[in-house]
C-alpha cells in the first residue's frame, strides 16, 4: 500500500511546512493536477509537492517522510517526457521538486568541469558558459533548454557531443539517503580532497553507478565534465538512400568510432526523424489517415531531400586533425552513402541561399534539410535547442506552431530505446522487429540509431500520439508493451525505462534484481524514496 | 576474531576436499609459507589455499566457507606486489587462488572485446591476440606478463595505452556472492542479451563499480574492451630538464589530453624511474650509502641521458591523423621540453646504432635510454614486458640479473599512489610533500606522474627496499605511513591501497564508509569474503 492515510499525510504536511516553510509545500488540487500530467496513457497521482531549496531541507524532508511513511519522489525539472514525466511509480507520493535548487556551484575553466544542483537546466548552464566566455561547452540532449542536466544524468541519458554518454562524464556526487544522511562519492568524503571532480572513482568501492536508474537516494549535487571549445569544428551530415543501407553504413562507421575518429555520439535518424522533426503530420494529404501512407511518405521524403537515413556528428581538433578526420570519414563513406561537412561559415552561406530561394518560392527541398542541419549543428556545440521536441507533436491533430512543454499540448509519447552491438546484423534485426509492430498499431516508425559509445548502438523508437484520442492512447500503450517485450525477448533490452516498462524488466527473475532489492533494503528499508522506480517495491 | 578454530577449519577442509577435489585444497606448511610471502613488512598468514576450476566450484566453496565461518580471500594471479601481494587482510583466511580458471572465453574481433576468467594473464592474452592475428591489442600494466588482467581491473589498476584506465573499459561481470548466488551485471542477466559486453550499464542500477576495491563478491568473469591495431602508430618520448619544469610541462599537456590528441595514459617518470628501471643501485659508487647522494645521482643522470622528467605515450590513427597529432604535440612542447617520435622502423635503427656503439665501447649514454624507450614502446602496444619490474629490485644488495617474481628475490615494496588535478600547482605540491619524506627515511624519490584520464594525474611513489634488512623494513613501513597520511591530510588520497593503508582511509569517519559497510552487511552478513579489504571488518 502506497497511498498514505489521511492523518499521516496531514501530519507530514504540517511537519514539512514547519521544516521547509509554507511556500515550499503545496497540496492544492491545481498543483497536484499539474504534477499528475503525463505523456503516457496514465500515471499515479501525487499527494503533494515539496520544493526544498537546499541539501539540508532535503535531509529534513526525507526524515519527515520516513517518520510518517510517505513515499517521496524526487524530480529535477520534471521533463522526463516519454519516460514517465514528473510522475512517481506509485500513487500518493510527495513529489520533491528540486527545481529551486538551481545553482551552478562551480565552473573550473582549466580542468573543464562544473558542479551543478538538480534544478540547473541545459539552457541555463549553456547560457552561463557562453556569457562568461568560459571557452567550454556542455553536452546537450534533444530535450530542450528547460530540462535538467543532473536529472538526465541520473537516468543515464544520452546527448550528442563526445560527452553524449552522460554517466561517463559525471564525477563526484552528493546524495541524500533515506535516513537523511549525506553521502559524498568518489573523493568527496575526504576533507579537503582536491580531485573529487576530476577522478570519478575515489578509493574503495565506486558507488556512483548505484544511484543512477534506481531509487537509493536523492542526488543533490553533481560534478560534470565539460568540453573545451576546439580550435576547429567540422559538422558532418551523412545520408544513405535505402532502409537496408543501414547495415553496410554501420559496418563502415564502427571502425571510426572504435579508433576515435568519430568521438561524438553520432545520431542517425530515418526519414521520419526529418519529417517529424521539421514539420507537422500532413493530415490534409492523407485525408486524416495514419500511419503515413507509403506514397505520401515517399513524396515528403523526396521534396524534403530526406533519405532513408541521415546522420550527424562532428570532428573537432586542430585544423590539421579535423582535415585528417574528414579524410578518414570520406574514405569510409565511399559506396555506402554521402557525407557533407559544414562549419559556421558554410552553414551560414547555406542558410542565406535558402532564404534567397525561399523569396522566389523555391523553398521546399532546402527548408527542411537546413532546419534539421541547423538543429544538429547546434546540438553538437552543446546548444540545447527546442526544435527536436517537434517530433513529439507529430501526431497531434492541432499542434502548436512552436514546440514548448509537450504536456501543455496534450502530447502522447512513449520511448522504446534498446541497445544492440554496433553491427549491421543486429541493427537490421532490431529495425525489422520494430517496424512491423509500430506500423501494425497505426504509428509511424520514427527511429534513430545512436552510436552511443565505441561498440554499442541505441535505437530510440518514438511512439508519438494524441492524448485526446482514447483509441490512439490504447493503441500506443499496446504498441509500447508489444515492442518492449518483443525486443527484450529477442535479446535487446532498453537502456532506460518509463514506469510502464519497469515491471517487464523484472519479469525474468534474476539475482541482479534480488541484489538490487537487497541494497534497497540496506539503504532505504522503509522504501521511502521513489518506491517502485526500477527496483520492485519492498515486501 | 578471524582465525578459525581448529575444528571449524578441519571440517571446512573436509567439505572443500569433497566439493573441489583433493588436488584443489592445500593446507601444508610449504604452500602456506609460499602464499604468506609479502613485499611489505608483514602480512597475515593464511590457513589454507583453494584452487577452484569453475564458477560452480567457487559457489560451492563460499557456501562451505559460510557454513564454517572461514574467511575466503580471492586472488587472481596473486601478483599485487606492493599493494598487498596475495595476502588477505586478516589472519587465517582461506586463499582462493583463481589461477586455474584461466580461459579466454571469447574474443570478438569486430566489436573489439574479450571475456576472460580471473587466471588469464596479461602475457597469455597478449600472446593469444598476437598468435591468432586478431588485429587487436589489450592494454598492459607494468606488472609483467604473469599478472592477471581481471585482478588488476578489480583493483582499478592503470596501464599505458588509451585503455589505461582499466575500469573504464571493462564491460559485463559475473560475480559469485557470499551466499553462492551468481550475479551477472549490465545486460548479462537478461537471457540472450546481445549487448552485455558492449554497453556497460545495462538497465537499472549500474553495479560494476561496487565490485572493484571492495569485498562484496568474487568476480569470475570479465568483459574487457580491446584496441584495434591502428593504421599508424607514433611512439613519443618527451623530456624536461628540471624538477620544477613539471609544472609548465603539465599545463601544456593538459589541453592535449582534454582534446583527445593525447589519448593514452601518458606516464612521466623522474630520473630515478630511468635509473631504477634499467639498472642496479650503484652500491660501489656510493660506498654502500643510500639514498643516492646528489652528486652520484647527477652523474648517473648525465651519463644515462636521463633528465628530471621523461614521459611516453603514443599517437595512433591514420597517417594523416598521426601527423596532425605529432604537430600539435610538438607545438605544445615548445619551450617546456623536448619531444621525439619513434616508430618500429626508427626504433630498430636506434637499437642498431646502440649495438654498433656498444661494440666500440661507447655504450653508456644510449644503453639505458634505448632500454627504457623500448620498454615503453612495447607497453604502448600492449606488450606486457618484464623490464619495468626492475624498479622493485633497485635497493636489493644482491639483485638478480633479470626481473622475475619480486617475492622470490626478497624485494620490499610499497606503492603510495595519489591522485591530483592535472595542474602544475597540485603536481608540485604533491612532489614537494613526497620528496622530503621519502628522502628523510633513506629512500630514493622514484616517482612517475600518470595522465590517467583527461583531468587527473596519479603520482606513483615507489618505496623499494631490501626485506633482508630489518632496519630498512622498519624505515620503509614508517615512510609509507608518513607519506600516505601526509598526502591524505593535504587532500591527496591514494587511488588504490595496500592493507597497511586501508584503515587510514577510514580514519576520518564518513557516511561513505558507513554506506560501504551497510552494503557489505546486505550482501555478506557473515563477512566471509575478503574480510577487512577496503571495508572495515563487520561488528
Amino acid at each position: 500500500m502506497s497511498i498514505p492515510a489521511a492523518p499521516a499525510l496531514a501530519a507530514a504536511l504540517e511537519a514539512w511546512r514547519a521544516a521547509l516553510g509554507a511556500d515550499a509545500v503545496a497540496a492544492d488540487p491545481a498543483t497536484i493536477d499539474r504534477y499528475a500530467r503525463t505523456t503516457q496513457t496514465g500515471a499515479p497521482r501525487p499527494s503533494c509537492v515539496l520544493y526544498p531549496t537546499s541539501t539540508e531541507k532535503v535531509q529534513a524532508l526525507v526524515r519527515i517522510a520516513s517518520d510518517h511513511g510517505i513515499v517521496v519522489y524526487p524530480i529535477s525539472c520534471g521533463k522526463n517526457w516519454g519516460y514517465g514525466d514528473a510522475c512517481a511509480a506509485v500513487e500518493g507520493a510527495a513529489i520533491v521538486d528540486l527545481g529551486r535548487m538551481n545553482r551552478i556551484l562551480e565552473v573550473h575553466s582549466d580542468l573543464a568541469y562544473c558542479v551543478v544542483e538538480p534544478g540547473v537546466t541545459q539552457g541555463q548552464l549553456h547560457a552561463h558558459l557562453r556569457d562568461t566566455k568560459s571557452g567550454l561547452w556542455v553536452d546537450a540532449t534533444a530535450a530542450g533548454p528547460d530540462s535538467s542536466i543532473l536529472g538526465n544524468t541520473a537516468d543515464r541519458g544520452i546527448g550528442h557531443t563526445r560527452h553524449g554518454d552522460h554517466f561517463r562524464t559525471c564525477c563526484g556526487m552528493e546524495i541524500v539517503l533515506a535516513d537523511g544522511r549525506v553521502l559524498k562519492t568518489g573523493y568527496g568524503h575526504f576533507p579537503g580532497a582536491h580531485a573529487t571532480h576530476v577522478y570519478p572513482y575515489g578509493v574503495g568501492p565506486y558507488m556512483d553507478g548505484l544511484f543512477t536508474q534506481s531509487n537509493y537516494g536523492i542526488i543533490t549535487k553533481l560534478g560534470l565534465w565539460l568540453i573545451p571549445e576546439p580550435e576547429d569544428f567540422a559538422f558532418f551530415y551523412l545520408q544513405a538512400r535505402e532502409f537496408e543501407d543501414f547495415a553496410p553504413l554501420i559496418e563502415r562507421l564502427r571502425p571510426l568510432r572504435l579508433d576515435g575518429t568519430l568521438a561524438t555520439a553520432v545520431h542517425i535518424g530515418n526519414d521520419f526523424r526529418v519529417l517529424a522533426g521539421t514539420g507537422k503530420y500532413p493530415w490534409d494529404l492523407t485525408g486524416g489517415v495514419a500511419p503515413l501512407p507509403p506514397q505520401v511518405r515517399k513524396h515528403l521524403r523526396d521534396i524534403s531531400g530526406a533519405q532513408a537515413w541521415q546522420g550527424s556528428g562532428s570532428i573537432c581538433g586542430t585544423r590539421a586533425q579535423v582535415r585528417a578526420g574528414k579524410q578518414a570519414l570520406k574514405r569510409a563513406m565511399r559506396g555506402v552513402g554521402t557525407v557533407r561537412f559544414l562549419n559556421d561559415r558554410t552553414l551560414a552561406r547555406l542558410e542565406t541561399l535558402h532564404a534567397l530561394l525561399s523569396r522566389i518560392g523555391q523553398k521546399h527541398r532546402l527548408e527542411r534539410m537546413v532546419k534539421i542541419i541547423r538543429t544538429n549543428f547546434e546540438l553538437l556545440k552543446g546548444v540545447p535547442v527546442r526544435q527536436p521536441l517537434m517530433g513529439a507533436y507529430w501526431r497531434l491533430r492541432k499542434p502548436p506552431e512552436e514546440p514548448g512543454d509537450p504536456l501543455d499540448a496534450g502530447v502522447g509519447l512513449y520511448w522504446v530505446s534498446v541497445v544492440m552491438p554496433m553491427r549491421g546484423v543486429d541493427a537490421l534485426r532490431v529495425l525489422n522487429i520494430a517496424r512491423p509492430i509500430i506500423e501494425a498499431h497505426g504509428f509511424d516508425h520514427d527511429v534513430s540509431m545512436i552510436l552511443v559509445n565505441e561498440r554499442a548502438l541505441v535505437s530510440t523508437n518514438i511512439i508519438a500520439f494524441d492524448k485526446r484520442l482514447p483509441d490512439e492512447c490504447a493503441k500506443a500503450s499496446e504498441c509500447y508493451d508489444k515492442l518492449f517485450e518483443t525486443l527484450l525477448k529477442a535479446g535487446y533490452p532498453v537502456y532506460r525505462s518509463g514506469p510502464q516498462g519497469m515491471a517487464k524488466l523484472r519479469a525474468h527473475d534474476s539475482v541482479f534484481w534480488d541484489v538490487a532489492t537487497d541494497i534497497k533494503r540496506a539503504l532505504d528499508p522503509k522504501d521511502i524514496i521513489a518506491r517502485g522506480r526500477y527496483i520492485a517495491p519492498l515486501e
